[in-house]
């Protein structure tokens, strides 16, 4: 069994209106010592080793559902569960 | 400068209708050996340090703006930017 940690953020050439959004009301509540935000979307899942490299099961999973990739970018962690 | 990495979710109690439903959009995709599919909120920033306790003051801009305490549970992760 393998944990999965997505994170999925827009392109650095894609404007980010929430993260800009988020860091004019952190300067109204004065704290004006954050510089930049950015938001996004997290993923975390329980994935069963099925014999397919996970890598690539990852990798399809957040091409064809998560991320869009035309404006999007994502990476992930994947860390294994061991039963004991 | 530090870099914050902040995860909101779901406190476990409360339903998470977005995981359910990308959980069932991959099981329909073949992707049956996904267990369990959590979804949250991603936020990365760049905060300069002003002589304030940067804990603190990640965890009061959770509390007030990023998380609603009721039903979300964060957690993060900061690492200090060493500028040379």
């Amino acid at each position: 069994m393998f944990n999965v940690k997505i994170f999925v953020t827009y392109k650095e050439s894609i404007l980010d209106p929430q993260g800009e959004a988020i860091k004019t009301a952190l300067h109204r509540m004065d704290y004006t010592n954050v510089n930049q935000v950015v938001q996004g979307k997290y993923f975390e899942m329980q994935i069963k080793h099925n014999g397919q490299d996970i890598n690539e099961e990852v990798d399809q999973i957040c091409d064809q559902l998560l991320a869009n990739v035309n404006t999007e970018s994502y990476r992930f962690e994947i860390s294994e569960l061991v039963e004991g």
